[in-house]
């Protein structure tokens, strides 16, 4: 399935800029990923397995020089106001007009490939998932939730989000099963990701309490 | 409008932790706004002229300390899983279940109060709109990045999001403009919104050039 993600770093050191430059360097050489960016995100382009794996591994990287370090990350399949996700070339200079908002059906659900090193990181994660376009929103919100639930990593409903804790490997790839299993051909995934933070504040009553609906994460 | 936020202050320097916390004794005394916090994020409740002025303010203030410093939110109202948007106390023990999704009407839109002081910080911002449950979305889009470009803080369409660019109070009335004017009973809002960043790379071409729909942000 082609997508796009608008991602960014953020380690929180005065050494910022080598960490953020070193981890945009390594996604740069993939091949299959078109890779962009401003001063403000990083734009990947390519095959819904390829670039979650290749956002896995850049947190993973940045993680491990040992800073404290969000990713934030806004995963977009099926957008109908983007050429590539729709079957065009993500270096196309006059894109096509869309025609519909429908997109091809999601591929099947596939777990992503182990990381070679540091899928064991410890990570906490939360996200929101957004199946456009469709009154049953809800109900594919409560199905990425659910599946989460299973794997393990889901550790708690907070308003508007869903919490998710665990190995690197782990998390992101509960984010991925939720992402191309909503079945609403335009779906978009927010999360931000965070690692060796200095706070043990895990969520609070209060985080929660205004929440009525166990599981729902919008 | 009552709604809610959950909100990430990123500021990229050793000192992360002091920025972090003294932005988040400044709203904690504001009167209306319910605030709570865990290690990823912190969640603002209250109505929402007091809890965009709240953002913006904080954001204004963490800037003003010079370093390169990321605000990341997620705007959310009528959520149908959250007691507090439909109605209920932030504190409340045992929210009521929802009845229904059907939120009460919009708020006529209304610009915030100017700061009191950094109003003209320049920032920019990016962000995404999503109008849940209605296959009318992409139109509430449209409107909402014209609105912008009216205003002025409009740079550019990238893929899945729009670029703002301005100082803190035209971007922040922007954003809030946006959010509040989108017919969707339950709407959310994501940005990201920057200051004193030491790159200059503006959009670059590759950024925008898969976008077939001039102005659309999803």
């Amino acid at each position: 399935m082609r997508m796009g993600a608008q991602i960014a770093l953020y380690p929180m050191s005065d050494r910022f800029i080598d960490v953020i430059l070193s981890c945009i360097e390594a996604v740069q050489g993939i091949e299959g990923l078109d890779v962009s960016n401003d001063d403000l995100s990083t734009l990947l382009l390519g095959e819904s397995h390829l670039l979650f794996t290749a956002v896995r591994d850049m947190f993973v990287r940045a993680a491990s020089d040992g800073v404290h370090v969000v990713l934030t990350a806004l995963f977009s399949r099926g957008c109908p106001g983007d050429s590539y996700c729709r079957g065009g070339d993500a270096r196309a200079a006059a894109p096509e007009p869309p025609e519909s908002s429908e997109a091809p059906p999601a591929a099947p659900p596939a777990a992503l490939a182990p990381s070679s090193s540091g899928g064991r990181t410890p990570i906490a994660a939360q996200y929101s998932l957004y199946p456009l376009g469709t009154p049953d929103y809800m109900n594919q919100i409560l199905a990425a939730v659910a599946g989460a639930r299973e794997e393990g990593s889901f550790t708690a409903s907070k308003n508007f989000c869903t919490r998710l804790e665990g190995g690197a490997d782990t998390v992101f790839n509960d984010l991925y099963r939720g992402f191309i299993t909503a079945e609403a051909p335009h779906t978009v995934l927010h999360a931000a990701v965070s690692a060796n933070s200095p706070s043990t504040k895990s969520p609070t009553e209060s985080q929660t309490k205004s929440q009525t609906i166990e599981g729902v994460s919008s």
